[in-house]
């Protein structure tokens, strides 16, 4: 009965579980072959790769292509490809955000210097469409049509995010264009490219880009409440460090616009210690209802990642890993 | 007999001359549409794509094509992705030597800041792999081999660069494979490219790129003979500028060489003002006929490139605008 069933046409029984496809994506990244030579250029991108993190964007590209193949070997050098990228961009926003440290361990540019964190992180992305390429794919035009509009949304996000640092006037649709520059076309490619390589409908790959970019825009949101509202607990960065930064977030642009210019002017002249300024902007937050105005931004588009995963055209049962996915990124507390 | 000869088979008429091929690419250049947003990303790109240069790499990417097809404007694209690429190497190269100037016009980094030409050097290499796929090419995934493989190369080459400086003991054969990875695989993958779009055998493919490579590395010697030996009147450069830099190029190394390792010392310890630095320079390169030895290393790798041109499977009318355009450069005396 167990072997008819895992012969089926539905394909359940073959799918991989979240852990299964993590499990894949750490061995790939650990097996990631660097070249003996040039090791001022590889070492760097070995070393940011092994760093950590959770590995979501790969593993959105092989559960988008499980929902369309019984197998996901065929799509691990995409997975890699996605998360070489994502970690090029790491490399080079920390040198721009001149940042120290990488989920606590040192940058690239600080461990070696600002010149080899620029040809590594060159070199990385190169790598990254090496990978992309390493086969020719049936639908490898499509694939990198998606993969270069993605790159380049993603460079923009980072641009407009630093033209906001010299602004004062940035309204909340303006953050919201950046973020999901910044973040969540990332997520939508990931989960558009898995779809695509491995069979997608034209219609299914639209679906998939927004629930991967509508994700990506409520995990940001998502971001900016924990780090008001987080458990201190749970939440793994100091909890009130956009407040204590200045950082322009959902929370602090939408402040601003209660408040007024002539308002905004006077909050920012009182003088406050770190703790009671963290008090004060949250008491503010609540009392502008901007935390219940953000939460309900964030459900909205966890609703649209939802809406577009209902309308896959793929069957029910395949759809529960990604479901359940969207689920925990979003109503994780940390 | 004019209108029979143009049709003929040989296309030689239809040929167009390297006049006519740079002036689709400066069109192509000033036609490249910028989008309206973003201008803090665009905005260095077009103002380093039209300091200048001398188109070199997108014109044998059109020389190549038009070796096996009577038309250029299908491979337009691919000779300004090559073009976009190699100033994409511009602007990320002069962060690393802080060079203040190119082409006589400040670089990206001090005309802007650091950041912005690091995103912006970003941005125009995913604008090269859009260029090169803007069509669904039958032989896309041959060309992205390539150009993954001489992309990468390059970064190697600077990597290379950038270890020389730090290191006393470089030899001549360390130093004749960093030319090679910095300058000379991207012109054999230009002539690679513009033939395997229009169709060239695997052959003739490598063929082309040999002729590239090896025309890349004479190039480069050529341009290390003229920095002591070249007529002031015509060197674009301060003569003696390599020398007065300290800087590692074939005839210090091979003068190092000649000298050995105390002699060498000995020769670093004196203390002389620019020129007679320069003048004992070159009398020294002379005494050791290191100026001949160069000139013979740079004869041998231009023989290798006509000879690769000769093996070519095309008819010898149609190499000739590639034949004479090596010569040419190789030839200058600026």
């Amino acid at each position: 009965m167990v072997a008819i069933y895992k012969n089926n046409f539905d394909m359940v029984a073959d799918s991989l579980t979240l852990e299964q496809i993590q499990h894949c994506i750490l061995e790939d990244i650990s097996n990631y072959a660097r070249p003996q030579l040039f090791k001022d250029l590889h070492e760097p991108i070995q070393y940011l790769l092994n760093i950590g993190g959770k590995r979501m964007r790969p593993a959105l590209v092989l559960m988008a292509a499980q929902l369309y193949d019984n197998q996901i070997n065929p799509y691990r050098n995409i997975a890699l490809a996605v998360e070489v990228f994502h970690n090029f961009t790491l490399m080079h926003d920390d040198i721009m955000d001149q940042a120290p440290l990488r989920r606590g361990q040192m940058t690239v540019h600080e461990k070696w210097n600002t010149n080899t964190a620029i040809l590594s992180g060159d070199a990385m992305m190169i790598e990254a469409y090496q990978l992309l390429c390493q086969e020719a794919h049936p639908r490898l035009h499509d694939l990198l049509k998606v993969f270069n509009e993605v790159a380049m949304g993603v460079c923009e996000g980072q641009a407009l995010d630093m033209s906001f640092e010299k602004r004062a006037d940035v309204n909340i649709e303006e953050y919201l264009n950046m973020i999901r520059l910044k973040t969540a076309v990332l997520l939508g490619g990931a989960l558009q490219m898995g779809g695509v390589a491995a069979g997608a409908s034209t219609q299914d790959a639209a679906h998939l880009y927004t629930i991967g970019e509508s994700l990506g825009i409520a995990f940001q949101l998502k971001d900016d409440y924990l780090d008001a509202f987080g458990d201190p607990e749970k939440f793994g960065k100091q909890v009130g460090g956009d407040i204590l930064a200045d950082k322009k977030t959902y929370l602090s642009i939408e402040l601003k616009n209660k408040l007024g210019d002539a308002g905004w002017k006077d909050w920012n002249d009182i003088n406050w210690t770190g703790s009671q300024k963290i008090d004060n902007y949250k008491t503010a937050f609540k009392a502008h209802e901007i935390d219940v105005a953000l939460l309900n931004a964030c459900e909205h588009h966890s609703q649209q990642a939802v809406q577009h995963l209902d309308a896959l055209s793929c069957r029910e049962e395949q759809k529960h890993l990604l479901r359940e996915t969207i689920e925990n990124l979003l109503h994780r507390s940390h």
